[in-house]
């Protein structure tokens, strides 16, 4: 039985105190917050403290607050040699107190309140200074997930920005098609599954081998007329960079 | 029962084919190919033809060609008076001979050889000058859509850039995500999860409420970081222009 404290309770973590609770050879002992919260049922007894003095025992803390709040947050813990981790992307291991053992538990995915995940697929990135505490990070990992990888600090820094890439800037891309749409009163709607099929499709095809389009088969007339179309100008700017990225490059 | 004739048989007219083929109501008397094409079982002994005088008479032809083959090519048809359409999002109506009666059906999705589609989803865009050509269309569009709807060309034309921004632009981002981790040797099937995420997200949020991420919360350090950790210049580039655009923007 691997016993975990949750420390902080936002999107991520307690997205994880589901998964962690139903999870077999896992013993969530305790969750802590800074601001008191009301866990909803089935959970409305399970061991809340908003109080880090009242801290349990346990085989493992897992952080999951804010990146800039980690290192000062694992700093003020009131133990010493205890398996530590945080969950995020963009923090080095480095950035946790050294007072306690460290590690990394970073499942690679974007948490919402109103969504639920589904920890199965979701990649956890681990890391550990010790030995003995990356395996017991990797049976965590394994008991809710199904793909459990070990990467250094200075590899998932680069996974968490090639993560800003495929999340939040595509996401910005769906915000300037819904912008489009908008201006013609047409449904969001109509491009949602233009939308999912375009994801789906690196089930098969690298994106280099999906890649359709004006851009790619340098149609200069439809990429004229588009450009025409355009009225706001940070949709021209993001629409001729791109065009000249896909224009640029070499297709086999 | 709608009779209806293929002309041309790229990745979305072969789509159509199938979708159509087993629809209710409708009979699908011919395809047309300029060049030879071998139909694959269970269609082997379907008529084909590659030869234009030898178009048998039905009450639509749906046109699948390259956009800038569809004016000279429907200027071509040894006929008259007959419903003809295309399949384009990027082509007015007006680019269609005007021998013959008029009309879009237009599927608003990106298909490709080695991947089923499921058309029930997929908003199907139609127009047409005539009527009764329009509900004729409807219906077609009905016996394999559940999305069937009006556009003119104008806001088909604005449907079609926003479709650019949404799948060519987004796939161009989950390519630099791919070459960002090609530097670390990690494999892109670690992203994929979240890209299938950020999609299917939009099932409840709009893009606004979805997008999270260092530019939104204007976190400087992890954004400094970033672009000290890309050596590629279009890679920098596309980073600081989507920073600048989400960091801008105000958030409620």
């Amino acid at each position: 039985m691997i016993e975990v404290v949750l420390l902080g309770f936002g999107n991520l973590n307690s997205h994880l105190f589901e998964a962690l609770y139903s999870a077999d050879n896992v013993s969530v002992k305790q969750v802590f917050n800074r601001n008191q919260i009301k866990l909803l049922p089935p959970y409305e007894n399970f061991d809340f403290t908003d109080d880090i003095s009242k801290l349990v025992p346990a085989d493992v803390y897992i952080i999951g607050i804010p990146d800039d709040a980690i290192a000062a947050f694992s700093q003020s813990l009131p133990f010493r040699n205890r398996l530590v981790v945080h969950t995020s992307g963009g923090v080095s291991i480095d950035q946790l107190a050294p007072k306690n053992r460290r590690g990394i538990f970073y499942p690679l995915q974007s948490f919402s309140k109103t969504r639920k995940v589904n920890f199965k697929t979701i990649p956890i990135c681990i890391e550990a200074e010790d030995k003995e505490d990356l395996e017991l990070l990797r049976r965590l990992g394994q008991s809710i997930s199904d793909e459990v990888v070990e990467i250094s600090s200075e590899k998932r820094a680069k996974l968490h920005l090639a993560a800003v890439f495929v999340n939040n800037f595509v996401n910005h891309l769906y915000q300037l098609g819904s912008e489009i749409l908008k201006e013609e009163k047409l449904s969001f709607k109509l491009l949602q599954p233009l939308i999912l099929e375009t994801a789906l499709k690196l089930e098969n095809l690298s994106p280099e081998q999906a890649q359709t389009g004006p851009a790619k088969r340098k149609d200069v007339k439809t990429i004229e007329k588009h450009l025409h179309l355009l009225k706001d100008n940070s949709h021209k700017e993001i629409y001729k960079l791109f065009t000249e990225a896909l224009g640029k490059k070499k297709w086999d």
